[in-house]
């Protein structure tokens, strides 16, 4: 593989898509821009720089990802939030015959009902992409958040 | 039409060169990025959701934008203050013979002069542009922001 | 020199691995993304709109380069924090044989140990990028940033 312009509009668009899909709420399209088999995790930069397993989440798979999800939507009692991604450009940093690696910088922008907007979320994704003709979806996606001081909880995925 | 690289670039172009128009102060240029007709909203996420009319501005053409700016430079008094635009990439979601739509995630960071930075207003661009071969103008300009709570006003366009 | 797709997606990098040198503390590679006799300042946009030389600081080649990094290292006594970069498209403002002057709006994001993340500098770079076939370096980067009230000091470059 080799990354061409197109390429790179993908992973643009696939990027982008993926922000729309959570900043609007639209949770349970979330999973598919995720392999069957996909990890996905939220982790602070000190345990991730040590190389330390503990992640604020972890999930590994559709079912944990809707499970996440019902969670969410069903069972987890919190005040609902906005979210806005603001993304940087994207990093290639590894290419194989059907995957790409790549980091992208990211800022989430919380704003709860009649509170000013906050900075919630900051850090980069470490992605591995799965390219094929008709789709890209993450193998693996980890969120590594700079502000280790989160402000409540992080409940939607990031 | 198609979305090839060129296109793509020309949206990035002209995205960057709007958010450098107003970041800059250049608000007499502001609406020559407009057709003569076109429309320019900033209205809350909680309102466009809904299909609720009510925007914090709503201007048609080019007369009513050029009477937002004389009123933003000499008959509205404000406390004058920097803007800077920070986009995310761009999502194309439609496409017509001449015309493209598409939703970019920004941040306007406000500094007043001896204050800190702050978020001023976060949400999301939902543009329709005309395309032709040399320009690209808006006819639509939506500007759907997440933060209902407005720290003082919007003075300049977003 | 023409601005072909090939050319936009290296400057792109170009940003994008600046970016990630300074947000993951890799601060000795750093003078290699100038010309050995590159000038690099930070300023305010007070300052740089009335051209005035003024500058928060002011390196040129890499000699001062260095020499500002072991400072930051070894003999600048300060809290360490994280930096973390969200730029937006860069505009291309002017082309040469062999250089290329580009604008790009940026937001650095402070968060030090146990305290929230903190909008820490917000502003413009303005550049001088030399475009050889092997790589690209700075030959001028000035950071004009907005918010004149710096919360404690610029240690790190921008």
């Amino acid at each position: 593989m080799i990354v061409n312009a197109e390429l790179r509009h993908r992973i643009a668009d696939f990027h982008a898509a993926y922000a729309a899909c959570l900043d609007h709420g639209r949770l349970d399209d979330w999973p598919d821009f995720f392999t069957e088999d996909a990890s996905y995790r939220i982790t602070a930069r000190e345990n991730f720089d040590r190389d330390l397993p503990l992640s604020t989440l972890s999930l590994r798979g559709h079912g944990m990802m809707r499970d996440r999800l019902y969670g969410v939507q069903s069972t987890i009692f919190h005040a609902p939030y906005y979210q806005r991604h603001i993304l940087g450009p994207s990093l290639i940093t590894a290419l194989s015959d059907d995957t790409v690696a790549c980091e992208t910088n990211y800022l989430v922008v919380r704003t709860k009902r009649d509170m000013p907007a906050e900075l919630f979320n900051v850090g980069v994704y470490r992605d591995v992409i799965r390219v094929s003709e008709t789709d890209l979806k993450f193998t693996q996606r980890v969120c590594v958040f700079d502000n280790d001081l989160i402000p409540n909880s992080i409940i939607y995925p990031i």
